[in-house]
């Protein structure tokens, strides 16, 4: 079992990717206000480098590898975020990396990956493991395994994307009802809620999951680890983890309010309000934690509400056909 | 002829607006500034509230109208950013909003504008005269008229814009080479010009147009205001000024260095990249000077250009043709 990490990790994480990563803004609309009765504020990582949260962590994990550790290069396993985020932080650090994703990850999620000069290696998502495929090139390779989620470099550096809402919610003289995070295996959430329970004590933190794929919820409810069945398709390629991380289940359990889950209907009509009111592209899984504002599933009348909507790779042919399903 | 503002009416505008206004972010892309050759800075006007920079110069504009002068309420006539402007900040103040638009508006533009309180008058836009229309309706209800560029009010709010990108280009320690900046009318070029002038004296500031719209680049190469023929489709519809505005370009004749035309290619291949590098929904007006760096109309190579992106109202349907055009 690995150390959870604490404030002060998260606090030097930020000091590590500063340079690097993208402070995103806090964006708000008065339509959406009125829609969900509250005040939303959505934390718009769509913005940030490689167009979604994973750089940070996978700045901040990689930037700490030991320098005998540096010559084999990093290899990572993902449906495509963290593939980009790996991609483009070994390319600033000057490290080589393999990326593993799935034969059918969006287009733009391996074509940018690659455009950060990783080598990507597809795999079938629903016949062939990625642990292993990762170990085997790890081995082969002498690479580093970087973990999509159950690592605390990882967890700190998502976490940096709570040191800013704390900030921002602060700048505006704001303390939210609660933050809204999407959730896939847990890392953003984990990081965001060590930072929460810190800076903002009385703010609730949930998880957001799409239908089927609520396997943070499920556990959060049972106390342990529950799985889901990973073979059932949803728009929300980005979180479709089978379990909970051990790490960050860990964190989560202890210090989420509950766990949130909505329908890909709704995690559509969320893209195309970010399209029309904040002109922000957002991917199918980055738009849930906004869907469950928009829905009711978090009820946000009266109350000041974050959200973070955290990405945007989306292929321009989904895209266009979910703003025009409307 | 009105009074040129002044760069302490900017100063005093950006204190006007600050509580109202979002001082939008300046974001960069690796592969945006791969494909330009230099380094690519790209103000985000989408992202300020009503979805493009022209709710700065109506605040400003609008919260100065003497106290009598409230009751009949304002009148604006716009192709549409400057109608939501408009309509936005009349309804933060509380005073009542008549918009005139062409009937061929982008309905998202209409409806937005509606949103905000304002009742929407429609227009013939080959057949009937705006600023008659703008002037029957001021007469008749006692509604001040704010005119959408030739205004010192105007062009002192949108030169915020210009202010803005002053402060974050010098928090980045960044000197740019140039500023370019999509025009219709003049507005935001003034108010920007202005600034530059005074906090960046040798930045360059481009005027960027639609092919066939390049009444600015026209003038500015006459020494005197010339004028286009407004019957001609374009996709930029933010951008179909007939004529530079007198006063604004009693201002932009003196500061830019010049001016640049992009084709409506040019500008949706703008869009696209900004959708897949940027996940910044920009329109196609909005779009003109990061083509212009796209496209090498301003060669950026071995530079550091500031590109303002300036509105991102754009129909679902359009925008989703422009996607896939690619």
């Amino acid at each position: 079992m690995q150390i959870q990490p604490e404030i002060g990790d998260i606090v030097a994480a930020a000091e590590r990717i500063i340079k690097y990563a993208v402070y995103t803004p806090l964006l708000e609309s008065s339509h959406l206000n009125d829609l969900c009765g509250g005040r939303i504020l959505i934390k718009a990582e769509p913005l940030q480098r490689t167009g979604s949260f994973k750089f940070r962590g996978a700045f901040n994990a990689i930037s700490q590898l030991e320098a005998d550790a540096r010559d084999g290069g990093v290899v990572a396993y993902s449906s495509g975020n963290h593939a980009q985020g790996v991609a483009a932080a070994a390319q600033i650090l000057g490290l080589s990396a393999v990326i593993i994703m799935p034969q059918d990850a969006p287009q733009i999620k391996i074509d940018n990956t690659r455009s950060y000069g990783a080598e990507v290696v597809t795999y079938d998502r629903y016949r062939e493991n990625r642990e292993e495929i990762g170990d085997q090139i790890s081995k082969a390779r002498g690479a580093r395994l970087i973990r999509p989620y159950d690592d605390p470099r990882i967890i700190a550096g998502q976490g940096t994307v709570g040191l800013e809402i704390v900030q921002q919610v602060k700048e505006l003289g704001l303390t939210p009802d609660a933050v809204l995070v999407p959730c896939g295996g847990g890392g953003l959430l984990a990081g965001t809620a060590i930072v929460l329970r810190h800076g903002l004590p009385d703010t609730d933190i949930f998880s957001v999951e799409p239908e089927r794929y609520d396997d943070t919820r499920l556990s959060l409810e049972a106390g342990t680890r529950q799985g889901v069945d990973v073979t059932i398709p949803s728009i929300c390629d980005a979180l479709l983890a089978q379990t909970p991380g051990e790490l960050t289940f860990s964190i989560n359990r202890r210090l989420l309010a509950g766990g949130l889950v909505v329908r890909d209907e709704d995690a559509m009509l969320a893209q195309r309000h970010a399209f029309s009111r904040l002109k922000l592209v957002v991917e199918p899984g980055g738009a849930v934690a906004l869907a469950a504002a928009l829905t009711g599933k978090y009820d946000c009348r009266g109350k000041t509400v974050c959200v973070v909507c955290s990405g945007g790779n989306v292929d321009a042919h989904l895209y266009s056909e979910i703003l025009q399903s409307g």
